[in-house]
Parts: structure tokens; sequence; C-alpha cells
């Protein structure tokens, strides 16, 4: 027995895309529609056949859909609300893919109809692709989708929702939402804002050129670039969104470089060599956690 | 003809390792020397059957070497330094693998006899593993390697070891030392300083368990937890011996990070979207060079 049987996902780039892909491969008897602010991006998603019914705005394609999902900025968010909330069926689930969860239950909270569950979801998968053209179905095999149920959620809802990303591959867990921001906040958001602000740095350095840069970037930069061809407008809204928890990790961040720095300057090599040798430990956990590949440099070919 | 008959390396772990099996690969008549200090490298150099003799000590290993390599820590090149001058034959090439390269002429060039000539090299290509079974004939393929020469440098020397590495699959470019230390502070050194830094923030941050960091590093993490796991010594080394460059390079990176925080306290949307927009060029450029994988997530399976 199938968790929803008509799936509407709002947003069609990289998540929202792959989602598709992957309903249509584990849940092929759900009627799947799909709506995108974009029309190029109807379009494209049209031409390849992604879902049954494209509808042209985000109200038209949640009629009767039992489970909505947002795959949208979420800068968008209040907005998408809006529009959907009359159109909402009674019983439907709300939900979306955002990076930062508080402040989902804080814009969509208020918005929501009566019978209507908002079940907020985030599953920590991605590339730094971003379009339609970018998803694929296997997206989410093995990668973790965090739910963050607002207080006093129906628990039913809870479970179908559970259920929903199971069946796409992934590990489902249940969060407490400022906690789950933290959490991403170390894990993910300053990650890249680091990354952002170091391919900043770089392309910017008096003294160095920046054909230099891409040059000799095998030395370690290359990866940061990865992270940082993310898409900018996602990435935006994300640090706007979960401003408390990346300020405070960042401040974090900052005394710890700067602990760094200072060790490097008073030629402290093993304070630094405490520091560089307790990574590896991580690492390996990461790994055999079956959260990233064992091949070395990511099995890049040589 | 071959640019060198006889050849020693070292130090043999993952770059020393890598350049053996390199040489036994394209250059298969050179007579090829190693040791190392650990005597367990040695005896598993031996029982990987990589070079044609094991010497047990430096000195013993570059006696009637006209090319001699040293892939050490950079913090043991004046005690290697001072151990082989007396044994090195008129008219060889010493050269090196190090990542920083003005301590290489201040550290070796003193200690040089009359008729050998110091070119210090850096072939800017490695990944995360240690060691003499890290290593892999493909490493240097494509990669680059700079060559810097001191000042008035015997020019046919440059020519020989540039041939060498040419035969091994680089591309060699010649640069100034301090210039070359520069450069590579951006693209490698802070880097992985600051990968090793986020990952030591991450693992002991307040209200953020170790094992939540572990599960949900898909979102970012992961890849700054690849960088972390190199050899700790040889970033010690690095930084200490590279402080001038990385010192200045890191003040700028400091000042970047600060200015996207406070644009993020101040919740100014337009300053971080442009910020992040132009980092997609630069991967672009780096991919179009052939410094990297244009697979997205780099062709992790998922």
């Amino acid at each position: 027995m199938l968790p929803f049987a008509r799936v509407s996902i709002i947003g069609m780039g990289l998540i929202g895309s792959s989602l598709a892909r992957a309903v249509r491969a584990h849940m092929p008897t759900v009627r799947l529609t799909a709506t995108d602010a974009d029309p190029a991006v109807r379009e494209r998603v049209r031409d390849l056949n992604l879902v049954d019914d494209v509808a042209d705005s985000a109200g038209a394609a949640v009629v009767d859909a039992d489970l909505v999902v947002l795959a949208v900025p979420l800068g968008a968010f209040a907005a998408v609300g809006a529009e959907i909330a009359p159109e909402l069926a009674s019983g439907a689930i709300v939900s979306d893919v955002g990076s930062a969860k508080q402040i989902v239950i804080d814009a969509l909270g208020p918005l929501m109809p009566p019978g209507v569950h908002l079940i907020p979801a985030h599953p920590v998968a991605g590339t730094e692709r971003s379009g339609p053209d970018a998803g694929f179905p296997t997206l989410f095999e093995g990668r973790w989708c965090i739910l963050t149920p607002p207080e006093g959620a129906d628990s039913a809802a809870v479970a179908r929702l559970s259920e929903f990303w199971a069946r796409v591959g992934s590990r489902v867990e249940v969060m407490e939402p400022r906690h789950h921001d933290l959490v991403l906040a170390v894990t993910s958001h300053i990650p890249h804002l680091i990354a952002y602000s170091i391919v900043g740095t770089a392309a910017d350095l008096e003294g160095v050129t920046r054909g230099e840069v891409i040059k000799y970037s095998a030395g370690g930069f290359r990866d940061f670039t990865r992270i940082a061809a993310s898409d900018p407008t996602m990435w935006r809204d994300v640090f706007l969104t979960n401003k408390d928890a990346v300020l405070e990790v960042l401040g974090r961040v900052s005394e710890d470089i700067a602990a760094l720095q200072r060790a490097i300057r008073w030629g402290e090599g093993d304070a630094l060599f405490q520091r560089f040798s307790s990574s590896r430990d991580i690492r390996r956990a990461i790994i055999d956690a079956g959260q990233d590949t064992a091949d070395p440099d990511f099995g890049r070919h040589h």
C-alpha cells in the first residue's frame, strides 16, 4: 500500500526533479504533478516526461494532491504557501526539501488551513548541479532524510511521510527543527559558506593571477570550487533563513582559525600536528557510515 | 636518450612511491634506488619490489645517483641534506617534491658541494592517503610540476629535470620560489588549513554530537574531511616552512569570512548572491583546464 496516491512537486530543480524521477522509479502508480515558476523549466519537464501533469501555477498543481512537496528556494516559501493554501485538499500533507527547518514552520505554519498537515523534511543529498536536467533517481539512496514535525503534529502523517522517503531509498530520522538547523549549520551550511568565501578570496588576490589559481588547483582548491558551484539563490536563502545557527557556528570557526594562525605564527608544531591528526578518525567514521566513498581522491581517474 | 640513468628517491610515502612506480613505467632502464627513515617502510618497498635497491640510509642511497629526489616532510630536509651532501656525485642534480620552495633553497643550498645542482621541484598532485601502498604510477599524469631553480642555476640541469617530469606525464612550469609559495598558499595550503580547522571545530562543538556530524556529513562536510585526512606531519611542516605566505593569505581569508558574516547578520541578500554567483566561472575554468573531473559530485556513485 503506497503512502500517497497523488504527489505534487513545486519546483523542478536538482532536488525536485530527482524526487520526481525517484517516485517514478519506486512508486510508478503514483500520479505525479509538478510545476516551476520558470516557464522554460516547465517546458523542459514536459519534454523530459518526468511527471504526469505539468501545471502552470503552484495553486493549480496542488489541487487533489495528498502530498505536496515544496522544492523551491527558502525565500520563496511564504509566497508559494500563500498561493497553494486555498487549493489544498483536507487531509493533505505539505512538506518540503529545504535546508533550514524552523523557518519552514514559521513561514508556512500560519498559512495552513485546518486539516492540512505541515511536516517539513530535509533530504541531506545533492550535487553542485542545478535544474531539471541535473536530477537523477538514485540521489536519495542511502542518504538521510530528516523530518522536523512541529509540536503536536499528527503522528500518522509523520509515519506516512517517513514511508514515502524510505521508498525512494532514504534513511529517515525525526528531529527537533532548531536542533536540525544547528546540526546542518555544522555539516553543510558552514562548509558551503567557507568554500564560497575561499573561492572568492582566491579569485581576487593581489599577486596571484586567476590563471594561476586555476592551473594549480589540484592541490586542494579544486574541491572547494565544486562545493562553491552550487546554486547561489538556494544558498543565499539558506544563510538568510538559518542566520542564528550559522552565525553561532561561524563564531567558533573564526576562533579556531585564529588559534591555528597563532600556532603557525609562533611555530607551535606539536599543536598543529595534534590538531591535524584527529581528522582521520572522523573521515574513517564517515566512510564506515556509508556517507562517502572510500576511494582515495574520490576515485578521480589518474 | 633518458635524462637520468641512476635515480635515488629519499622517502617512500605516497609521492616517493608513486614516483618510483612512474619511473618504472616510463623509464624502465633507469636504475632506481630508494630509502626511507622507517625500517618498516623499507621492508614494504622491498616486498612490493618498487625499486632495484633499497638502501638503509640516505647517505648510502645517493652514492652514484645522477638524480636525487627528496620526498620526505620539509622539516627533515636539513638533516637529510647534511647526511647526503658528502656522498653526492659531482654533476648530480638534487631535487625534491616539497610543497614549499623557498625553504628548500634556504635549507639545502648551503649544504650542496660544488658541482652539484640544486633544482627544487613541486609536483602539484596527491591524494589523502599516505605510505608506500598508497602510491600509483599515474599520479602525475596531466598534473603540473613546478620547478623553482635558485638564481644562477645551471640551465642544462633545469632542462634535464623538466624532461624527467615530462616523461612521467607532468606538465612542467618554471617559477620564482617565493611566487610559488604564494600561489600554492592560495591553491593548496589554505584549503588544507581551513579543512583541518573546520573538521576540528565540528568535532568539538557543544550541542552537536560527533555521531550527528558523521551521519549528516553528505551535505558538504564530508569533502572537507577528505582533505583533512592528509598526512599530518607533512602538513605541519608545510605551514611552518611557508609561514609568511600562509599568514598573508590567511589574513585575507579571515577578512572575507568576516564580510560574509556581516552580510548574513544584516540580511544583505544581494551581496551574498553576487559573491556566490562568481564561483561557477572558476569551477568551469578548472574543469576546462583538465584539473578536475566534470562529473557532478566527483562522480560518486548514487
